[in-house]
C-alpha cells in the first residue's frame, strides 16, 4: 500500500466520462474582501461603492477566488479520494458570469481524458472538465484541468 | 475622469509587445500550509513528511497558489496602474516546475494582443502572456490572461 495514498482509487480505477458532483460553497462579502486584499487588490473587489460603479454593477469575487474555491470543492469532493499526485495545468478557463456576493457556487467534474504518462511509467494523466454554476443554474466558470494520478502498476 | 480608474492608463495608452517586470515574492513554508488548508488540502501540500514522499520530493506550493501570488504581483505591478475592468479567462496555464518552500518567484507580463470588444464599445481586451520563474531562472509557470480595459473613447 502506498504510504501517502492509502486505499484511495488509483489511475486504473477511474472511468472516462465519470462525473462527480463536488458540492457547493456560498461566497460572502467578507470572503471576497479577504481574498482580494491578499491576492487581487483591485478597487472593484475591495470597495462596495467602487464595485457598484464597475462593469459588474456590484461586489463580485475575484475570478481567481472562484477558481480557488472550486479547487477546494474538487479536493474535498474528489481529489482526496483518489491517488492524485499534482496538477500539470489547465486550459480554457472562462469566467462566464460574475460570482456576486451571496451567490452559492456548485461545481461538477467530468473525466474527459485518461492516458498514461509517457515520462513516468507509474503515473497517469487525468483531464477533468470542471463546470461551476450559481444557484440560478447559470454557468459561472468552466475549465479543463490536467492532473497526475498514481497507477497501481507501472507500464512495462 | 472616470471615478474608479482616475488617471490610470487606458486601453489606447497600451502598446503591443510592452513588457512589465512585476517584481517578486518569496514563498514560505507557512504560506504554503495556509493556502493549502484553505484551498488545496492535499496531503503533500499539508504535511512535510507526505511532501517528501510525493512526486516532488519536498514541500511545494499549490499550483493555484503560484497563480494567485502571480495575480497579486500583476495587480500591484501593472493592473492597478491601468483602467483594468475585470478578467475574461486564462488559456494554456502550465506549471513547468514546482515552486518549493523558500523559492522566490519573479513574474513578467507581455502584452501579446490588443483588440476592441465587439460587445462593449467602451472596452478593449488585452491579452497578457505571463511568465513566472524561480531565483535560478527556471520557468515555474506560464499562462495567457485576457483582461478587459476601459477605453478613453468608445468605438463609434
Amino acid at each position: 500500500m502506498n504510504p501517502i495514498t492509502g486505499h484511495r482509487r488509483h489511475f486504473e480505477d477511474l472511468t472516462l466520462g465519470e462525473t462527480v458532483e463536488l458540492g457547493s460553497v456560498t461566497v460572502t462579502r467578507d470572503m471576497i474582501f479577504a481574498f482580494a486584499r491578499e491576492f487581487d487588490p483591485l478597487p472593484f473587489h475591495l470597495d462596495e461603492e467602487a464595485a457598484k460603479r464597475s462593469l459588474l454593477g456590484g461586489l463580485a469575487s475575484s475570478g481567481w477566488q472562484t477558481g480557488a474555491l472550486t479547487l477546494r470543492l474538487l479536493c474535498d469532493g474528489f481529489l482526496n479520494s483518489i491517488a492524485a499526485a499534482g496538477g500539470l495545468g489547465f486550459s480554457d478557463l472562462k469566467w462566464r458570469q460574475p460570482c456576486m456576493a451571496g451567490d452559492t457556487l456548485s461545481a461538477r467534474a467530468t473525466i474527459s481524458a485518461l492516458r498514461r504518462s509517457s515520462h513516468h511509467p507509474e503515473l497517469g494523466i487525468m483531464t477533468l472538465d470542471l463546470s461551476v454554476a450559481n444557484e440560478r443554474g447559470e454557468p459561472v466558470m468552466t475549465m479543463s484541468l490536467a492532473n497526475l494520478v498514481e497507477a497501481r502498476k507501472a507500464t512495462p
